[in-house]
């Protein structure tokens, strides 16, 4: 059967987490499945209807950007250097108050898909408000995503009043469960401090009853903990434990203070963990410990967070600041190698992101989500091992993105969006927010 | 009088420690100085040897590296995840024992050369051994650099017999002190641990003899700490300064371990410190407290480190780190604006370096050190203050380079450098380390 794409000639790296490279590698495309990813021999002759020379490349499963908030593009580098109180209280919610809207979700929305298009990420997932309008603007650039609607008990946009919060999420899963193969519906309850204990007890049975993952913010500050700890005498975990809300569809963002009875508990529930290192440090919350995660045997994923709080989309950004701020635990360079921060970001990523037969590598039966890395470059020369792509590679070495098996970049142009468009809109609106 | 370059149109960035932008802005350029930098006025009708259209282009200052051994591009990526002391005796002593030569140091500085100019520097320091290559790569490239000849007490390239490392270090002196505008000589002593104290006084003599700058690593580890504490009962800086070595010439790098006392002798001989903190994170040696240094008033520049040990020469990628990693020490993420990190990396960098005359500005009668990096772009949109340069822009986004007002990239295109032969060379050399 002839491919739809075909791959060759290129240097492949099927299995990032595993670190072997194949150095004159071929792989075939049909109907958004990988039919074939190996050596060469014929099939560098096979007819296809569609043939990219990868000569000169690196082909490598799709990155996997576990959370992110799509529109808050617009709030890029708004309120800079800023604790994360007062950056959130002070700056970004009255700047989500003012400013956000369907339009500006859906264009903003388009805006952060474009750049983690460019940047190599192929699934995501992501948390926020008029949520349709993100998974609308994710389906139309052909991005594989989790988009979670938000729950908190404040006023929010769409939601003005937090009474309905449970019904707007119910009515979005209703919307989009079984819509699209790409776009996977779920929840965002916003964190323990912000929702309460009904809330999110609320959140986790609308979830389980439609079978959807449940996303929420957790241990993330220092003060975090100490509210949360002085009113209920328990960690933010422990809470969420005892409101018997953790499980394996669960997944707890940041924890950054986790201590070990917390990773315990996560182990325990099989609740995966999402580390947005970026974000933990420019906000000033702290640093995770990955290596007693593991230890732990937590499962645990990486992911940019918003672009306010970061101000980069670029998973390649994410997983050399991971690999080298978790050095310092214990001023142990061995604790968390550069292969592990990739299966993070690739193989461990797709496994929390629960679509069903995903698992990040390139392999016969896997969905097509691959990157193609140009190494004709003087940063990734010399190239010994795929470390490199950790130290060294950053999204704009990206080339061709296949999402599902389809192209949606090449040679460095999107195909799925109309990029000035998009970056006019984004400037008209933020002229506003200025 | 007709100038040799006109960049019209542009966003301009004219001192980045300021942080003010001008919005339409054009720069003139005759005889390698500025002429003019501000708004267009009449300016963008003018006639000129050559126009550059900055539409869409932010243009500022030259990024100033200020730590790096650029013939180790050969060995980028070979030993990653390895504590210094084995990094460095079982990896890194032995591949420069069987691979360091004229030729391999001139085409691997020649690649760091390309990688450098590509993401934005302009102005370089180097310390390295058969650092005449270096500096000849270097010039042949047109890039601004401190050229230092490796000192240390052990058998080094080029130096078989470390008795001959100071007469060898005074030659490199001799035939390049005023031989190339660019290229400045200097010394570079490894260590206090691998240099005696006659070796670093003698060093240190030689320099004020030709008066030229010092560059010495100190302070890096831990281990370095105590081995210097135990054998001499002081901190490996009270030791330099024991030794008569610390003035404004001596620049010391690293200093991840200085403790407050150290700063205050830092401070007091008006020596500069150069922060590597990629390396540092990398090599897990720790993480320098540069708020402190500052609150000292400690002169402080910033440099990326051999790319054996960081993986990267990229100086956004640098500056991005390093304002985010420094928020963990006390948890404050005012601690370290980024704006702060932009003038470490521009005009404080330029100080350092000691060019005659360069602040590191857009200013009349500065040297034409001028980078344009292209604003139309997903993760540069919204643009709200000069912020994003830190922690959104990489190296990739510089489209053109101006050096001494000679262009050597234009369009993202390499105009003194033969990239593909250069990368050919490289590969070539790296299949016989591996």
């Amino acid at each position: 059967m002839e491919p739809d794409i075909l791959i060759t000639d290129t240097l492949l790296l099927p299995d990032p987490g595993r670190n072997t490279l194949l150095p004159t590698g071929c792989v075939a495309i049909r109907k958004g499945t990988i039919t074939y990813a190996g050596p060469m021999n014929n099939y560098g002759s096979q007819r296809a209807k569609h043939t990219i020379n990868g000569r000169g490349m690196l082909t490598m499963p799709g990155l996997v950007n576990l959370h992110g908030h799509a529109p808050m593009t617009l709030f890029r580098g708004l309120a800079d250097d800023l604790e994360l109180t007062d950056w959130l209280g002070n700056h970004i919610f009255p700047a989500e108050a003012n400013h956000v809207n369907p339009e500006m979700v859906y264009w903003c929305s388009t805006l952060a898909a474009a750049e983690m298009i460019l940047s190599g990420t192929t699934t995501t997932a992501d948390g926020y408000f008029f949520e349709t309008e993100v998974a609308r603007a994710f389906a139309d650039a052909g991005l594989r995503a989790v988009a979670a609607q938000g729950i908190i008990d404040f006023p929010a946009p769409g939601v003005p009043d937090p009474k309905n919060n449970i019904e707007a999420a119910a009515s979005f899963i209703n919307e989009w469960q079984g819509k699209n193969p790409l776009i996977k519906p779920a929840l965002f309850a916003h964190s323990p401090y912000t929702c309460s204990n009904a809330t999110l007890q609320k959140a986790k049975q609308l979830a389980r009853e439609y079978n959807v993952q449940l996303y929420i913010h957790v241990a993330e500050t220092e003060h975090e903990i100490s509210i949360i700890q002085e009113s209920l005498g328990r960690t933010p975990i422990q809470h969420l434990h005892a409101l018997g809300i953790l499980d394996t569809e669960t997944i707890c963002v940041h924890c950054v203070w986790a201590d070990h009875d917390d990773m315990d508990i996560l182990a325990g529930q099989g609740s995966p963990v999402i580390l947005c290192p970026q974000s933990n440090l420019k906000l000033a919350s702290g640093m995770a410990d990955l290596p007693a995660m593991l230890a732990h045997e937590v499962s645990a994923g990486l992911g940019t967070d918003g672009c306010a709080s970061n101000n980069s989309l670029d998973m390649f950004r994410e997983m050399d600041v991971c690999a080298k701020v978790q050095k310092l635990h214990k001023l142990d360079p061995v604790a968390i190698p550069a292969k592990t921060i990739l299966a993070m970001a690739t193989t461990d990523g797709a496994s929390i992101s629960g679509f069903p037969g995903h698992a990040g590598v390139l392999l016969p039966g896997q969905p097509a989500d691959i990157i193609l890395i140009d190494l004709q470059q003087s940063h990734l020369t010399p190239l010994y091992t795929p470390d490199l792509l950790v130290y060294a590679a950053s999204g704009a070495d990206v080339r061709t993105v296949i999402i599902d098996g389809r192209l949606v970049l090449e040679q460095g142009g999107l195909l799925t969006i109309n990029i000035n468009k998009t970056l006019d809109r984004v400037r008209t609106m933020a002229l506003a927010v200025q």
